[in-house]
């Protein structure tokens, strides 16, 4: 493949990155994002996403060659000089690699399950990258089944939410669609609905999530909206003994889903 | 009281009152540090701090009376123009007041423990503002009986970990002290040492923490030093079964105290 060398910051590519990763309105329009690192890439594809171009900086990307990151399924290579890298590179230090790849359709039909007691973590209009990176971290390591996001309030694609997934984002099975949609979704395919909630008098330690079950979490700042509350099985709560009567919502996520993974035996 | 009237921003105090924010050589050198917001003032007192000057902004400042601030126990209370609030305030939107506080002896002589089986967090270096607040908010949370920071990389007392714990800094005991001589303080309070470590076979929820427990944390990057692996009672792991072989540190810390307080009967 004859590979393009790109010098000058004012290149219309060099341009069109910076959109991608400043306007999620660019990369709605586009179907296109950016992913930076050896890590993220791989994961990225590995979790099916496909590359449109991988732009690299031979002064900084050391080890591994072209052709083990694309694996070979990349249309566009491009060698970027350090200028270049550093000007659309997010993060101080990275590894001199960055990916333009295309987004996925994240429409609920296509969200499947390979159990019949499938795990779910939903999240309610989540608004701080850093609490849905730390979400689908967490759903990462306890392998739920799929993260689903109601409501959503920001694009998935934006540079803080990959980052603080650390590649998370490429590895979670993620649904979106209106509150209405997914608890629809979830009823019709017999997913029990947990929802967290501070007015809850529902130990989650009594309840059991072996079967079919999907944990809601709203926000920290106003929690669920009534329409969960209204819809669910069964309102729980983590009881607090504290000064303070709230929890960031991704820790309480993740005690929940590991109850979930220790009554399953993991 | 006199009420005294500051409304220049080249004010002595005013200059004081920046060092301390963003210095902790200043911090450690005058054992002062500053508060802000209402919620975290009022936590402060309750958590037995004592108050050396508050400064409120009168523009700013609406409800609750200086008194009922200060519960009668400030010496020196200073009225601040609005410029020189928005010049030493932290945050874009507070609510009008800033508090000197002296900062609290963190020795582990100071540890007080109410039951014969204290619950206890450890966490080994913790660097990041952000993480150290999510842990101080999960072991309020979970009324743990003291987090030990064992070879503190940071000042307790900058505003980032003051902001991002919501308070909760004043209302944890909180201990400090070298990683030997908090293993030390753990062996003499015959304090079970369970090490939260990636290299452990031992499942957490195989674990009975209904004893005297400590639950300790390493760093994301590198885990815990050999010394607490080796002088633990058993190394502990949270299985993950991702594509990513780490959580994040308040997390995993949330998922072992949730598990002990289960264990416990809340």
């Amino acid at each position: 493949m004859e590979v393009k060398l790109i010098s000058s910051t004012q290149n219309s590519l060099v341009k069109r990155i910076l959109q991608l990763k400043e306007k999620s309105r660019e990369r709605k329009k586009s179907g296109l994002f950016i992913v930076e690192g050896q890590r993220e890439i791989a994961l990225a594809l590995k979790g099916g996403y496909t590359m449109q171009s991988l732009l690299f900086c031979p002064e900084i990307l050391n080890n591994p060659s072209i052709d083990t990151l694309t694996k070979g399924a990349c249309p566009e290579i491009i060698e970027i000089s350090e200028n270049v890298y550093a000007k659309i590179a997010h993060r101080g230090t990275t590894e001199g690699v960055i990916a333009l790849m295309s987004v996925k359709d994240h429409a609920l039909q296509n969200i499947t399950f390979t159990n019949n007691t499938p795990l779910v973590l939903v999240a309610e209009a989540p608004e701080k990258p850093g609490n849905i990176g730390a979400l689908l971290r967490t759903a990462d390591a306890a392998a739920v089944d799929a993260v689903l996001i109601a409501n959503p309030k920001s694009d998935l694609y934006g540079p803080n939410i990959i980052r603080s997934s650390v590649g998370c984002l490429f590895t979670n099975q993620i649904g979106m669609g209106t509150t209405d949609e997914i608890i629809t979704f979830l009823q019709t395919n017999q997913i029990k609905i947990y929802c967290a909630a501070l007015t809850a008098s529902k130990n989650y330690v009594d309840c059991d999530f072996t079967g079919a079950s999907a944990l809601v979490m709203g926000t920290e700042a106003t929690g669920l909206t009534d329409t969960w509350l209204q819809n669910s099985d069964q309102n729980i709560i983590i009881p607090m003994q504290g000064e303070i009567d709230s929890m960031n919502v991704s820790v309480s996520a993740a005690i929940l889903i590991f109850e979930a993974k220790r009554q399953r035996g993991f």
